[in-house]
């Protein structure tokens, strides 16, 4: 890092996240930087940075009407991201607490296009979290006899594509999904060209599910929004239920909701917390 | 966390730490308020919190004499510990930067008695790292019969005594040490009353080893202090080194360096990195 940099910190099912509040677009934000603030030893520890900044600040192509937020979201390891369904849930606490979004419904733009919040519940001091709703776009699933391999069982997969590739697989009652090992990524037949983040799921009870995620160039994660996502319209679909009505969706890290717009959008609903304020010494 | 609390976030060889300022002891710091301070994802995030606090407002037993600053560390879990080798080099640096201590060689008191500290090299631009070297005490060394079992192999370990107890193997030539699986615990028998520390070790040239840790009741961490220290003590016994040069021992957070004073104390000599200023939002 070549200058303090002020930051906050945050978090939504422990997905956590270094934010950059950079209204202008000033800060030289290079993927060296991006790796150091992300460090999980050294750093100010995430697993992701998201710099907010004016969308006609933040030097990319945009339309004209495009919502006045740019969420810039960058990997641990630097490189750019399209989205998080997470991460955007504490980008519009961080909106909203710096005053740069009063309203409780807003809009940011995205590498992946234009995302609707609505702030369902602002903190308290008795209960600190923001409770913020996100519109993740259109799922499109298929059965494509794609198989996931763990533990000595091959599961059919349904896939799911949310932006990004899922593949789903439910778990049959031999297997326990808190025993399950996913030190190492589970097989997956055929390989997608692109591969796929590969989710596992037990159903909980009526329109609740549980899972665990292996995230796509990651590992297992405590909580990936557009997996969560993944699996809730994968469920519905194999429950037959299309009464539009959400499913709630046990991660490791917390409880996320999944719910459907009347025109069909996938919306994630789920806790944001901000764990502190600071600024860098090196 | 009951209320704002203000922080410097800082490591040594990896091994980081959450530092609270606390010179009148008036900072409420229960079992809860540290775990959620230490974790490691929703926290401020470390593997301990070490608290400055002076020694006469510390709500402890010391002697009239006893150094100015007391280290009060506690672990991720909330409880207390007597020492830290990594930590003490960090809460160095921090009563330097905070102009709590302005000599180059001051002494500060630990749940072990008291540690002398000399600052080899404060931090420039260029360099933003403090270098510091911490007397440990004394190490007392046994020959058991004790072996660590692992990857198949039953090896003969050297007891040594830091303060805690630490069993040190040194890796036959067939042995890899960047490929031994430290996730579970290596086998130690005869088990010790206490457990130990264990540290495996492999020669990397003239006073120079190398080496991983699994330490009591966490598992492998990256950098432990005392098993280095402990690692240097078997290794120049073995080569039967009585010079009271120094070794160097490298871990997988970095390179330390373990020398003796004239009257048999250990020293343990390595970087310092304070890496951000913050408060607590909840």
């Amino acid at each position: 890092m070549t200058a303090r940099i002020h930051f906050t910190t945050g978090h939504g099912t422990r997905n956590d996240f270094v934010l950059l509040d950079d209204p202008d677009g000033t800060l030289e934000l290079d993927a060296a930087t991006v790796a150091a603030l992300c460090d999980r030893r050294g750093g100010i520890v995430g697993d992701g940075v998201i710099r907010a900044v004016r969308t006609r600040a933040a030097g990319i192509e945009a339309p004209a009407d495009a919502p006045e937020w740019f969420m810039d979201y960058r990997n641990a390891d630097g490189s750019t991201a399209e989205m998080c369904g997470n991460g955007v849930r504490v980008l519009a606490a961080h909106l909203r607490r710096a005053g740069h979004e009063r309203a409780e419904r807003f809009s940011v733009w995205t590498r992946a296009g234009a995302r609707s919040i609505e702030i369902l519940d602002d903190p308290t001091d008795a209960d600190p979290v923001w409770t913020v709703r996100v519109g993740i776009g259109r799922a499109g699933t298929a059965s494509t006899g794609r198989t996931v391999a763990i533990a000595g069982h091959h599961l059919e997969a349904t896939d799911v594509d949310l932006g990004n590739p899922h593949a789903v697989a439910f778990l049959p009652g031999a297997l326990d999904l808190d025993q399950i090992d996913l030190t190492r990524r589970p097989g997956l037949e055929p390989e997608p060209a692109d591969g796929a983040n590969i989710e596992l799921v037990v159903s909980r009870g009526p329109r609740h599910v549980a899972m665990r995620v292996y995230e796509r160039g990651v590992g297992e994660t405590q909580s990936c929004g557009t997996g969560v996502a993944a699996v809730a319209v994968a469920a519905a679909s194999r429950a037959g239920d299309t009464s539009g009505a959400p499913w709630r969706v046990d991660v490791p890290g917390g409880t996320l909701e999944v719910g459907w717009t009347a025109t069909g959008e996938v919306t994630l609903t789920g806790p944001a917390e901000l764990v502190a304020d600071g600024v860098t010494l090196v």
